[in-house]
């Protein structure tokens, strides 16, 4: 490098501070801290390639401490991407510019993963690590050879899910991960011992990690450091020892930096503290030339390693899982044969796993793993050796108990790409996980969730075990595809659908309790539909039972009631509802015609029902906390049987009837 | 103590697994495992006086392994306590039954926080140890002198939240706080080294709390250990190495003994094993007598406790706030006629710092704090010192970067009695905590959630930050009530509300953006019936703007515009929708009139306001993920605006009309 690296590094300060200082609005602090560390990543460190960033073989870099968007786009910028480009910079936290306040990977190449969200990024990282090491042990060397650069904050290491994720990545003895800590003792209320007396290197080092310590702002400590991190076969942590807004010679060091512009003052102060005479968004042309050439580093790289891809027998298959393709059907077309052939009377969670016997054999991208509920979720069918430190190219991964560390990672696998990961736990603790559920419909990222005991039907473990407001609060979340089949064929249909949507993710709520195959044709994948019916009514048709998943079985029963009484019912089954919203009028009126007496059954919070009811319709569901009894005993204590809706549907008519 | 350890232990064993049994479901591992630490924990060192399970200076017990919940059952029956009876016992997960399968504290007394979803019993006991010493420093060693006890699976301890909960008890340095641990070396999925490899002693080391080892079979060590553990001024983690099912001979040590019935042949090896040959729910008298008198034990102290309390002068002063009874009002009343007064413009975040500068002045309960976001989300007030380790006095927490330990640690303060706990973080890390806020529901615990930047009107930040779903996915949990303020008078009365509720949590949505007053009449509090007209029709009511939060301001203006058409508009103001479905159907139907057209208008998801709107209403709303910008250019690029909407509602009109 022709010039010294704080040069270069001021370069990332002073459009950090500039355009904090545009938008009023933003954190310079952080990005002018880390600047020296980020400089030498970027100039000396990280394989990418600006000219391509989709390189599959790059390393990732993942700036967990999102709010300190400015260090990503500056080094984007300043390393040659095509964006963002400087009037972006210019713009940044303004409408229709990517430089958004925290970095998203929809908006920029080169932002791995959309950060904000304390802690997410870090264990999006272990995953991107783990996806890493699974394609390098199935694939080689010649293909996939690469590391996780992540640059972490002390908000990401007090968030509960970093210990999952240290924990994880320790486990697994993750050694191509290596995290830069900005320990920069600040935290938006003040200094971190405010909250916090921990001891963090000895809290990583009791979780199997490497941990090296430098003067984040001593470039050959840095180098040094980093080269101990790249040689340690553990995770390590760099504990760069920073301070807050350097350059800001008033403010640098404290908490003042951290969330605000500078003003004006002290934006003045900082450029003569750093000898940074140029304009604001302006580059001296020496410096931009040496940046760029750091950035065109990694094309040659790149192109030996395009060399390797085109002689390798292995490059269709590999380019294939990389880019996602999956055959249609996601392989599951003789099972569901089968299934119409053989009908199973079985929970929904076994189902599942009968499906991914076939989905398993097929993909082999398939990457599953359990929150520590395998039996109970039934996530792993019998094909699937574990994934471990010994050996990486099992396909299931014992996450323990951490929900949202198994969350977080998985979004981090599909970012990666090459995988196509699942993972299981209880609906309820979906509540643990939802933070990474938001982030995968955020991110666009083909993750499926599995989720069992998917109502009181899990009958004993009571209140604390059994969702409520659960899916349909999932529903809300934009992006994400809600599912909660009702039969054998229904659990395959989703699962097909969830696996051959790219861009975004699915979760399939299921049962614990044993339900009968209701479908016997498969031609059709009627789940797209979102909602079908399932039976028509033979009278003339009154009533629309509308349910989801173990209520079908009950609004078929409720139907049959109906019909012995002459009263005409149409039982709809309604796995997704994001996908019949997505139908034509025609349809969405054909299945739910307005003249009829609409009745929502679903084991539930009757909230949003309304929706597809009506005001006059009925909302079978419960809006309280649950009870523990036998699954029985709790249908029957909370009215999901017929005995109990049909008496309500009776009087509804009358009512209707009198009016 | 007459009988050896062990006898009453194997007496703690042949409950559970006998209940566990006879439910064919439940977790006998674990009280098997645990029973000969809890014996000597439960016959030596707890105080508790089972003749007054509510004695406000007791020692707190959580079974933060609340799957083990045969444990607690047995213990409680064994020492005394009413409930529950040996009835209860053989009705175990049972309709009827209070022994639930995880344990619920509002089923019975004893039971100090429903436990189950892992990790947050600890978190709790955390709470409980904080609020311990809070009323210690405040009323004395003769009222508040009492240990939290813990008992923690490895679940627990793998969960993200301990992270958290340990980082904040040993910053704290809760040395009253002390936490077994049943290291058994078993999850549900196997060994814990499937997913596993962390040095939890390391760990909890690293984050200021002392370790202590034993053997969790051996009377004499664990008496050595647990007084280690007492005589240390840090919090205190005691290994027990324990073997899980201890007692049954063919399955103990493996996890086929942790979450299912050990079958008849297994459970009759066991009793062989333990030389037990009661009949199932039978105790041998002389164990029944020794249990009751070790659980008679605590009568004595209680006595000389409640001379001390008879003698105080702070006596009154002390029922009052351990019964949790505060002032009409939650002393706002001069506030709210000054706001009258002297009308501010300001966020609803500020309008909350100004209501809590009064209610902090009357009520000495209040213990507030945030999650690193103390400017942000203004729950600070002037005269709140910091609650630290050198001064346990203070009202305020710095919780640090831990949103879910610090709802947590809330639940286990409200729980513990004698403070009304409230944090802040922003709206969209209500995913973080919801776990915490789901449990603050259940456990029916008066905790005050403040959830500030409340929707894309937060602006910059970005989707990462911009709730979306949140208000009505939080509106779902059951006996969660959900604020919405619009104003600084709305904000002050939801304020009122939530404090004067004694059973069950409260969460303020707030915004960042300043709104106007609009309300200047005081003399009600008209939030107190969930929605309200804030403005009536002029000219012939045609329309019904219901909004809420700071889209009153939008239904006002929008409103204005309409009546300028000559078009009647009402708007309503609908602070909390739990309220407002619990009013009498006349005011329902006054309010919300069915003739005319209604519109909601709310920044968040607009799935849900079908209830209001009805069919033919229209829901102004956002059902996408937000962007980063100014909040103004965001307001008006998703059509929250007068302009925007008023064409819709005359197009509705005319839609209407034409029919």
């Amino acid at each position: 490098m022709a010039l010294e690296p704080r040069l270069l590094a001021n370069a990332i300060r002073a459009l950090s501070m500039d355009a904090v200082q545009a938008a009023n609005s933003g954190h310079p602090g952080m990005p002018m801290g880390m600047a020296d560390v980020a400089t030498i990543l970027f100039t000396e460190y990280l394989k990418f390639d600006p000219a391509d960033p989709d390189w599959h073989d790059r390393d990732r870099f993942v700036l967990s401490a999102g709010h300190g968007s400015m260090l990503i786009y500056s080094l984007l910028h300043l390393t040659g991407y095509a964006h963002p480009t400087m009037e972006e910079i210019r713009n940044f936290r303004q409408t229709g510019s990517p430089c958004a306040g925290h970095p998203e990977n929809f908006m920029l190449k080169g932002v791995e993963a959309t950060t904000g969200p304390l802690g997410q990024g870090f264990a999006m990282a272990v995953g991107m690590a783990i996806a890493e090491r699974h394609l390098n042990a199935v694939f080689g060397d010649d293909l996939v050879d690469h590391r996780t650069w992540v640059i972490s904050g002390d908000g990401d290491l007090m968030e509960g899910v970093n210990h999952e994720a240290v924990g994880l990545a320790g486990h697994l003895q993750l050694g191509r991960l290596n995290v830069l800590w900005d320990n920069n003792k600040i935290t938006i209320d003040g200094a971190t011992d405010l909250s916090t007396s921990e001891d963090i290197p000895g809290r990583y080092r009791a979780c199997g990690w490497h941990v090296v310590s430098c003067d984040g702002h001593d470039f050959a400590d840095i180098r040094r450091a980093m080269d101990e991190a790249i040689a340690d076969p553990r995770p390590s942590l760099v504990d760069c020892r920073t301070i807050i807004g350097w350059g800001a010679p008033n403010k640098q060091g404290t908490s003042a930096t951290h969330g605000a512009a500078l003003g004006p003052d002290e934006v003045a102060a900082a450029r003569e503290n750093l000898g940074w005479s140029s304009a604001p968004f302006e580059i001296p042309e020496e410096i931009v030339r040496t940046w760029r050439q750091t950035g065109s580093r990694g094309s040659e790289a790149h192109e030996i390693w395009r060399a390797r891809l085109a002689a390798s027998g292995q490059r269709s298959e590999f380019v294939r899982r990389m880019e996602g393709r999956i055959p249609e059907g996601a392989g599951l077309g003789d099972y569901l044969t089968g299934l119409a052939a053989n009908p199973q009377k079985v929970a929904t969670r076994r189902a599942s796993e009968l499906a991914l016997g076939a989905i398993n054999a097929s993909l082999p991208e398939t990457l599953g793993g359990s929150a520590d509920l395998t039996g109970s979720n039934n996530t792993k069918t019998k094909d699937q050796k574990p994934l471990t430190k010994e050996d990486y190219s099992g396909r299931y991964i014992y996450y323990g108990i951490r929900e949202f560390g198994m969350a977080a990672a998985m979004n981090g696998m599909a970012l990666h790409g090459g995988v196509i990961p699942y993972g299981g736990t209880f609906l309820v603790f979906s509540d643990y996980c939802r933070p990474a559920i938001r982030l995968s419909a955020l991110q666009n990222a083909r993750v499926v969730y599995v989720m069992t005991h998917d109502s009181i039907g899990l009958g004993e473990d009571g209140p604390t075990h059994q969702p409520i407001e659960h899916v349909m609060s999932l529903r809300m979340i934009p992006n994400l595809a809600v599912y909660r089949p009702a039969d054998a064929v229904e659990t395959a249909e989703c699962w097909a659908l969830a696996l051959e949507r790219q861009d975004g993710p699915s979760l399939l709520a299921l049962t614990r309790q044993n339900l009968p195959q209701f479908r016997d044709q498969v031609s059709e994948n009627f789940s797209a539909r979102g909602a079908y019916r399932v039976r028509s009514a033979s009278a003339s048709r009154r009533i629309v039972l509308i349910a989801t998943g173990s209520e079908v079985e009950v609004a078929l029963a409720t139907a049959a009631d109906l019909e012995g009484q002459g009263i005409g019912a149409d039982v709809v089954s309604m796995p997704c509802w994001s996908l019949f919203d997505a139908q034509e009028r025609a349809y969405r009126d054909d299945i739910l015609p307005e003249h009829a007496l609409r009745v929502s059954i679903e084991a539930g919070t009757t909230m949003g029902w309304e929706r597809y009811v009506g005001p006059t319709g009925l909302r079978i569901g419960i809006d309280r906390f649950g009870a523990s009894a036998p699954a029985e005993q709790l249908f029957e204590r909370f009215g999901f049987t017929a005995q109990a809706i049909v008496p309500q549907i009776v009087a509804a008519l009358k009512t209707a009837g009198d009016q």
